[in-house]
């Protein structure tokens, strides 16, 4: 019987690693460091390492192992394979192949942002449900669209890449990926401290956030203790990402919107900028649509790799 | 061996019926009247009997059918609920098991925009491709999402409802879906003739369309004739449409996208229009897309129909 699996969660740091049992009960976890030197070529080899190393530690036989599930940060195709990874050092890549040839156990491999979707669908913040849409408010804006309980991978991996949503023309600046007016731009961590000076060009109410120093956390506490300045941009931010998830409802209707990364530790007072948006701008029938914060945290990423091995 | 089925497209005047080999194979096609009086509940049993009757013709026993495929104008659950449908007179209505039992044979049913994108996906414009998109530009804008050639049904019904996209705040009046801003406002064949009327407020440049009596078929004969002013409301159609699909593309990335309906008649200059914006807008993985003009016509929702019942 094949009872257990193990999810990794590859980051530009550190890797992180989780045993489980194919029912979700998370057995073990611990983490290593990314060695990203020359050009990536032991993160691998260290991962599969560690992987055995964990199974003679536990007594479990390779036999008994259902499968490793790998996320990545970057696009990385259905059969696993990855263009190029700027912040792991690799260039063209057969994950999956390599890390099976490596362990002698199954692979197989998503994208981080769609992997943590999937964790939180699994045993998280939306656990129970069969569609939902995952919204990750870092220092970028990610996304992870799940529908029937599987991963919106997309033609060229862009499934879920909700932070270059175009959500106005006259956002300064441009967005890393070279277009003008992406989400991200506007919602992230950073976006929101690049939205409020951009509010403050013109509107120059007393607020109680220095504008040099300030950081999203201080705009979602001073929004908190009612700064009104501050709450112009809660409302900005609300209408820009409310709009873009009535966009998503219309196309792909989920049952529930996971709000997660960083930025969600503001709490629901974030959900409820969000909603009030959602709902002016969603089509009828999608208004009931679930919003939730994420539960699961850094192991988003490790749950939802497990879950890629896992059938149903 | 189970070589046929059937292929149901029921539309507000006519039913159009297919009879199919499951290899895709149209073998006879016809159109009964949609008799929408008392509820609508002659439409399924002068469906079954008119299938039935085929059968009897063909010398086809029932139990060489593997199914009866049926698209229905309006939202149905993925077990064949319809809540209501105005224009065909149906309250709640069970539509796969009533007509199942009317005929013995096994339904299954779709959303009309989201089966004829099914169709198109089949045999139509975008067959050999695992992933599109279909957008329907007729009296209103209707679409429909497929996915490793499967619909995106959505919670409620409402994947692929992409008419109902917020594109613009200043769009004037509000849609028949009661919200303001939507696509389908200025991006339907009647869309177009109203986002002329909406520029002519403001912009009086000398044109060969009259602004009272005008279509949308008037609209693009202009443009083809290079009246700068008709040429001026297909790029901000483009403009609309293409950001749409490019803000489609950043959730599910589709390998192609399908233009159909009536306006796709003006031809290859629809599609020249909206690729302009969405190769502006899109996310830079997702300009590859292919763009194409339907070929089934008004056959797409009987094929598409027909492939619910066909498994892989």
């Amino acid at each position: 019987m094949k009872n257990y699996c193990f999810g990794i969660d590859v980051g530009g740091t550190t890797v992180k690693m989780g045993l489980f049992k194919t029912d979700g009960q998370l057995l073990d976890k611990w983490e290593i460091p990314t060695r990203t030197e020359d050009g990536g070529k032991a993160i691998l080899p260290d991962i599969a390492a560690y992987a055995l190393a964990k199974l003679v530690e536990k007594n479990i036989a390779r036999e008994e192992v259902a499968g490793i599930g790998i996320g990545v940060p970057g696009p990385i195709s259905a059969d696993g394979i990855v263009p190029h990874t700027a912040n792991l050092g690799w260039g063209y890549k057969e994950v999956t192949k390599e890390l099976s040839e490596l362990t002698g156990i199954i692979c197989r491999g998503g994208n981080d942002a769609n992997v943590a979707a999937l964790g939180e669908m699994w045993k998280g913040a939306a656990a129970g449900h069969r569609s939902g849409v995952m919204v990750t408010l870092g220092t970028g804006v990610g996304g992870g669209i799940i529908i029937d309980g599987r991963i919106i991978v997309g033609a060229g991996g862009a499934g879920g890449e909700i932070g270059h949503i175009h959500v106005d023309d006259n956002i300064p600046g441009l967005c890393g990926c070279g277009n003008q007016g992406c989400l991200e731009q506007v919602a992230s961590a950073n976006g929101v401290v690049r939205l409020a000076k951009w509010i403050r060009e013109t509107d120059k109410q007393e607020t109680v956030l220095d504008l040099d120093t300030m950081t999203a956390k201080d705009i979602w506490d001073a929004v908190k203790d009612g700064d009104a300045f501050a709450c112009k941009v809660a409302e900005r931010f609300g209408a820009y990402l409310g709009l873009a998830l009535a966009n998503i409802a219309s196309t792909v209707d989920p049952e529930v919107f996971v709000i997660g990364g960083g930025m969600s530790k503001a709490g629901p007072v974030v959900l409820d900028y969000i909603k009030k948006y959602y709902i002016k701008y969603t089509f009828r029938t999608c208004r009931d649509a679930e919003f939730v914060l994420a539960t699961l945290g850094n192991d988003a990423g490790i749950y939802g790799s497990a879950k890629l091995v896992i059938e149903e």
